[in-house]
């Protein structure tokens, strides 16, 4: 069975050492969040994920949830208890608005929580998950009332969110939406329409379940226009507030999936349900909008989350097992064989794991406390850079992410050989489980034609240029410090094509938009890159300090040291092959018929 | 439900075409097997997999195989009937002995149908694959009686076969193999021990079941070089040749896999069974690697029969599914939106798949080929040349092929969104079911290290320079070819890397073995990219003259002129990536500390 420990450590390092967490005291909420406090939170979340929702993972995929002929969905074991501990510990609402049950603490807390969470239970990480992101829609555009009525009983955990986009014949597009709500009495609405793939849709975790459904207004213009947002409670709320009748909305079944079994996936039938309206008429898909970059950014940290747990299990493992010998001669000649570790190649998998997972984590916490900063600042130029930021490398970091988090969990399962394949291990559910990150919450080649399409040009391209002149000024600020050497020469390479491919889009995609398109997903991943590489060589110079300061570090600093000079030998140079792809353009990629496929 | 459909054309032009077919008409069984007979045995072949094998895939893997308290193993409904008819069809035999029930037509025909059948459904084909292997070593290695007591009925399909090697404390390094094998009466041995991981180790196909067996001799050697080979029926043939009296090997319990779940996984006991040697005593690696290359050359094609059907199913979904409109203006205005595939992205993704299906099928009935050219040719300069192709491009087929095969299904299921994630769809069950083809028959680390340690320096490099020679001949033979610049530059470039590469090896890896094997698996992806390149390239003018010769195939010869050059723009240029890597060497993967791992 896999194991799991949270890594306290390395967060406690990249908020002190690597990205100046004290720089950020003077914003409403930080004060609270001193790195004493920080450190005590994140030892309770790891103790709760470690110790209640990681044993649950593996039970919880073999058991997964059941439909019952009622139209109810029953979790697995043990499923309820934990998420009874996780509302009650405050985790559902740690940086939400105090004015509403939250703790107002920093969002950044509330994104490493989330990795962690995810790397113990993927699956379980989901519904609380869900529901912050109702709570987010309903406290940025709900009447005063709705705020009240439900999101301090959503926070502490006793009613669960969902959010309801996807109809049977439109995923992406939503301008196709049908579902329809036809106005009833006293600004309510009747709700009537079929969504798919709803997580969370049904379960027997909460008492209620707060459903935001995108509808079309009965008369509301055609496409994206004529979309609005309502809050379609499971069971209307009664006179005291609590949950009252039960409103027209049902799981009408649950998909069987590849993975995270323990989630439930529902078709939800809403035939005439009672909601009401969040945010204006025919503007629900601005008010979903602005959950977005949170949810997107959720999404990558689930990417990660399942690198790192696949990668401390997959390197055990290689530590542990004996077979064959090392190509140098015998490392453990008392023994039968050798552990696998002594093998370059499974150095090879296992470094790959790792040299991604660190930067990440640092590019989560960095793209995090831009959120923070965009929301909380008092300074306007301070707020607008940090919105650039988290605009440009939201989409990066949820395709990005997502991509290694199943190309690592997959790598940590060739580790183990045949066991890999075997349920027991665990590995494979890993696969399975991350498989779906890539996919949902806008899938990676729409993430990627967000940055190209959306994200660039923005603001006369303000986003990317800022970018590139913080990594510039950082490579140009170390070109010298020859300790710095072997992170800053390939960063500025990485940069440099990554210049080229933004500059190649300007000359070429405008009067043939197919070329961005079919450069995208490319030019995403060699971001991507450059953003880990940047994330590398901060964490570089970082370690080296700390390596001086505290001679006891010494160990742990220099392995970092090795592992960012492995990224920056065989990682990032991957940016010239991207960079190739793209500048080769859309004209054979189109030249081919449909009928040809 | 996923559909398929058998590339018969693209065979017979592969064969026909760009392979030469008609020039190995000498060999012997090669005069039976003239282009319109083959066209014969594909077009039957085609039928038996479309209609028969692929309807049962989906239903076989949410059914399963279940052991009984009694250790019987049921397999999925409709796989006794199918596997009837498969050996009723003579495919099991179609390359054996005559002598034995065999059909004695080219291994080629062999490789192809495994392709096909493959595709339509994986986990069904290993249960005559593994019959064909045991068949292979039975025939090598066995004395007469047992080969005439075995062998037909495995080739009717009435008895299969099965390998038993992995242990659980071996798998890789078999050394380590603790089954022991005492002498008993007239001949026999008593074998006792544990093997896992036996694929159709118990099942309810045939009325009996030969299992070969790798143990230990009392009082043999430690060590690799202390194994032999044993033949060890469920029922021991009765005085009529047909199944008698029960042995001691049982099925302790089956796995629960990621995938192929319909093919039942066993752990296998052996309590003093009742077993044969095959082959000489303590020679039973030797015995087990003369049928490796087939073994191997079987899952190299298990990954390009996924990587074919899920491109197959993926590109129907794209041209169907209404989504967005493209970028370039709509192309499908009377619709609600245009199909997904006008978009760059997704078109991105579908020639990434077929860009490597074409190649690869050449290069598999390329290798093929040479097996049916090193067993049969009069000539034994012929046989010599064969023998170094057929062991050099074994390991980077089965490496490189599964990699893709595994990729390029993840891709597939990508182009279908959310909808790619759920069972009824079939796309994700071609995700875990080509998972297995990257681990077993030797995991792809291994491939890497086989081509890497031991094919490139066999007989002072003998093989690799052929192959050098072959392919740098052909560029130059082209170089002046207008036309053929497109393909001829690019296969030059990479081949110019993969030289580099080799080079590196010979200057670097001798006193330092750590740095071949931190180089070997990107080593054996970029020899895959020269490889595969090197068939496009002779696609490509075979694809040339044909559009030439017969007008009426223009459209399906410009089709794969346009997939051949997006390989040569976006995918060759990988070369350089792992040259790169390759080039990195080993000294900074084993800086680290293996407790700091």
């Amino acid at each position: 069975m896999p194991t799991y420990r949270a890594p306290v450590a390395d967060v406690v390092f990249l908020l002190n050492d690597v990205l100046g967490w004290e720089r950020h005291a003077n914003l409403p909420g930080f004060a609270d969040a001193s790195p004493d406090v920080i450190e005590a939170i994140l030892g309770e979340i790891a103790k709760l994920a470690e110790e209640v929702l990681q044993p649950l993972n593996l039970t919880g995929d073999a058991e997964g949830c059941t439909r019952r002929p009622d139209g109810s969905v029953t979790t697995p074991k043990g499923f309820r208890a934990a998420h009874d501990a996780f509302g009650r510990g405050g985790w559902i609402g740690l940086a939400a608005d105090p004015a509403y049950g939250g703790q107002g603490l920093p969002y950044t807390l509330a994104a490493i929580v989330n990795e962690f969470s995810a790397s113990a239970n993927m699956a379980f990480t989901m519904y609380p998950g869900l529901t912050q992101s109702a709570v987010a829609a309903i406290l940025e555009h709900a009447p005063e009332a709705i705020k009240q009525l439900y999101v301090p009983r959503m926070l502490a955990g006793e009613w669960s969110g969902t959010m309801n986009l996807t109809e049977p014949h439109c995923g992406t597009d939503l301008g196709l939406l049908k579902t329809r709500a036809t106005p009833s009495r006293e600004g309510a609405y009747a709700i009537t329409g079929q969504k798919i793939f709803i997580s969370a849709g049904e379960h027997d975790l909460t008492s209620n379940i707060v459903h935001l459904v995108l509808a079309r207004i009965d008369g509301a213009p055609a496409g994206t226009r004529g979309i609005s947002l309502f809050v379609v409670p499971k069971f209307l709320p009664g006179p005291d507030g609590g949950a009252g009748a039960r409103n027209a909305v049902s799981c009408g079944s649950i998909e069987h999936k590849m993975g995270i079994h323990a989630n439930s996936t529902c078709v939800m039938n809403y035939d005439g349900a009672t909601g009401w309206l969040i945010g204006e008429e025919n503007r629900g898909l601005n008010a979903m909008f602005v959950m977005m970059n949170e949810a997107r950014l959720g999404v990558a940290l689930q990417g990660l989350a399942i690198s790192e747990v696949a990668y401390q299990n997959a390197a055990a493992y290689a530590r542990e097992r004996l077979q064959g010998r090392s190509l140098s001669g015998a490392k453990a000649p008392a023994k039968a064989a050798d552990p696998i570790i002594v093998h370059p190649d499974v150095r090879r998998m296992l470094l790959e794991i790792r040299a991604f997972n660190e930067p990440a984590r640092a590019l989560a916490i960095f793209t995090a406390l831009q959120a923070d900063i965009a929301r909380r600042s008092p300074d306007e130029a301070q707020r607008r850079t940090a919105e650039d930021f988290l605009g440009l490398l939201t989409p990066v970091l949820k395709g990005v992410f997502t991509d290694y988090g199943f190309e690592n969990a997959v790598k940590a399962q060739q580790v183990f050989g045949g066991h890999g394949y075997v349920r027991e291990w665990g590995m494979e559910q890993f696969v399975r489980d991350a498989r779906i990150a890539m996919i949902y919450e806008g899938a990676n080649g729409i993430q990627a034609l967000d940055l190209v399409g959306r994200k660039l040009p923005r603001d006369g391209g303000r986003a990317v240029m800022t970018f590139f002149n913080e990594v510039g000024a950082f490579a140009k600020e170390h070109e010298a410090d020859a300790a710095m050497a072997p992170f800053v020469g390939p960063l500025a390479n990485g940069l440099g094509d990554l210049q080229k491919a933004t500059m190649w889009f300007m000359q070429n995609a405008m009067a043939k938009p197919d070329n961005a398109g079919a450069g995208s997903y490319d030019y995403m991943r060699l971001f991507g890159l450059v953003a880990l590489g940047w994330m590398w060589a901060r964490i570089a110079k970082a370690a080296m300090a700390k390596r001086q300061a505290e001679p006891s570090q010494a160990g742990v600093m220099d392995a970092k040291l090795v592992a960012g000079r492995f990224f920056m030998e065989r990682m990032m140079p991957e940016t010239a092959l991207r960079l190739t792809r793209v500048t080769s353009g859309a004209e054979t990629m189109m030249a081919l018929p449909e009928d040809a496929f």
